[in-house]
């Protein structure tokens, strides 16, 4: 066993002969942000870029974490080292539950299966810095799936979960989420749908209401656009697990044909490379509101001289 | 009536007089952002600043909607102009219901309230511009409080309703708030506590909980630090109603006496000259993305020669 004081080259040479431990570390050291993220990244990076990616999101209580549980299960058993990134809301107000409660996965050899948990808050730039940082990592461990798992309902998370290779949005039956969904432009970011509970009443209109929206999509008109399929599960007895697992399949295979797995995961970089100027800008920006110059120009927003925007202008000219 | 082409300062002047189609319209334009939204800051900033805000926030379900009703009532029978600005949440999977079911104001005068729900999504720049924007037009507009009211749990939505005058945030008996608030280091955002369903059991143990919490906290042992006190309610009958209002005025009382109240502000136009700042630099860089400097640095990462962080630093030297 390594010591505390493990450089992150180490660290990733034993994570990547299956010590969860190091691969713990490492996952740790990404999440605290500064200079030892940056190494692990270094590190990682040219390791990176074959695990598939799988994005589960949908209203609280809909069934999210035993669906995963059950997925992670069935993947382990074909021989994959399947990890699980569950995003914890920021506000405990939210009533998420302790991870521990959330994933079962009965049956699984525990050297298969990495469960990491990961608040929304205080995080170094964000989350949109440290969830693909992780990724990354478990990534470039040897990790062949990722499960990421938001409990939550925030932007934020919705935005970390639908950057996924593959984004399965669960529904329940009864509860008009389709149509809410549909409200709020969610339907578009979904590549599988999942209704489930579907042994309750009210899984046919809900498998009704999907397809006429999906009907009215673009997928509809446009052959050469992925229609997402919808799957009835009962997560709680494992009924239509397999056939979940198998659309996700279907969807790889045809993201792979198109090049539209590789155009996601440009995106995804592209968007990672964004994340990080905003917030180096921010160190930047942060630095200006401090000096007297700075001090001076929000001394005159206050003063009621100068409104927030034209501050901010001006301050952005100062050196 | 105006018609739809009234210019900015025109309807400023008759939302002033009293025209709530007026201010209706303005703080469209702030919401739509752009010029519009620039000049009617201009035209509110020198007029803004007397209206006293306060935030509302807890859990979903804690009963915070006819909690600001029943206070909003009151306060307009004091003679007060009040607005409510209520922050619904981006995702339709939270639940939330729409504002007019969760506003109740029986017997308060049409003219004496005015009330707005703001979507969390799709706001130019986020709900850290849109929303202090909307407050510095009811502000300007001549409205004495505003009541901004989250349903939503994310960072975004605390963020903003805790940069409010006054912050009160309503836990219910029996549930844990009040632990799971102090877990989230929620608890120092509160001014001031509602327990609300204070006739439900459980009430006397959540305001132990809470008492013993704020006993551990800084303004026990530094009698110059505000302590917040805990309010019984029951938002339904109206009851604790008055003694919340109480404490709310005793809060600003202190606040002005301390010189809190003229900090708090200038912190929050300096954050909103931040959020400037960082909304003008993002236009930066999606622009230099755009670039083909720009495309070939993103290139490199997507080929893991480089990792995100460092392409960042790179295209931030680009131009």
């Amino acid at each position: 066993m390594r010591g505390a004081a493990a450089p992150p080259a180490v660290l990733l040479d034993d994570a990547r002969g299956g010590n969860r431990r190091s691969l713990g570390r490492l996952l740790s050291m990404v999440e605290a942000g500064g200079t030892d993220a940056d190494e692990v990244a270094t590190l990682a990076h040219p390791l990176a870029g074959t695990a598939f990616v799988i994005g589960m999101t949908g209203a609280p209580g809909a069934g999210k974490s035993t669906l995963t549980g059950r997925l992670t299960a069935l993947l382990c058993a074909g021989g994959q080292r399947v990890a699980v990134l569950a995003i914890d809301p920021t506000s405990p107000l939210s009533g998420g539950a302790i991870l521990g409660d959330r994933v079962r996965m009965d049956g699984v050899a525990p050297e298969q299966v990495f469960i990491r948990s990961m608040a929304t808050r205080g995080h170094h730039g964000g989350l949109s810095l440290a969830a693909p940082g992780m990724l990354r990592v478990l990534d470039a461990a040897g990790i062949d799936t990722i499960v990421v798992e938001t409990v939550g309902v925030g932007q934020v998370e919705i935005d970390v979960v639908s950057a996924a290779d593959t984004t399965v949005m669960v529904v329940t039956p009864g509860w008009g989420d389709a149509i809410q969904a549909n409200k709020a432009g969610l339907l578009e970011l979904a590549d599988v749908f999942v209704i489930n509970k579907a042994d309750r009443p009210g899984a046919s209109d809900a498998r009704r209401d999907l397809e006429y929206m999906l009907d009215l999509g673009p997928a509809a008109h446009d052959g050469g656009r992925w229609r997402a399929p919808i799957v009835a599960t009962t997560a709680t007895d494992g009924s239509g697990v397999a056939d979940l697992a198998e659309a996700i399949e279907r969807h790889r295979a045809w993201m792979t044909e198109h090049g539209e797995l590789e155009r996601r995961r440009a995106h995804r970089l592209r968007d990672e490379v964004r994340s990080h100027a905003l917030a180096l800008f921010a160190v930047d920006v942060d630095a200006r509101l401090a000096s007297s110059a700075g001090r001076a120009i929000v001394e005159q927003v206050t003063q009621r001289r100068l409104t927030p925007a034209a501050a901010a202008r001006t301050l952005l000219q100062t050196n």
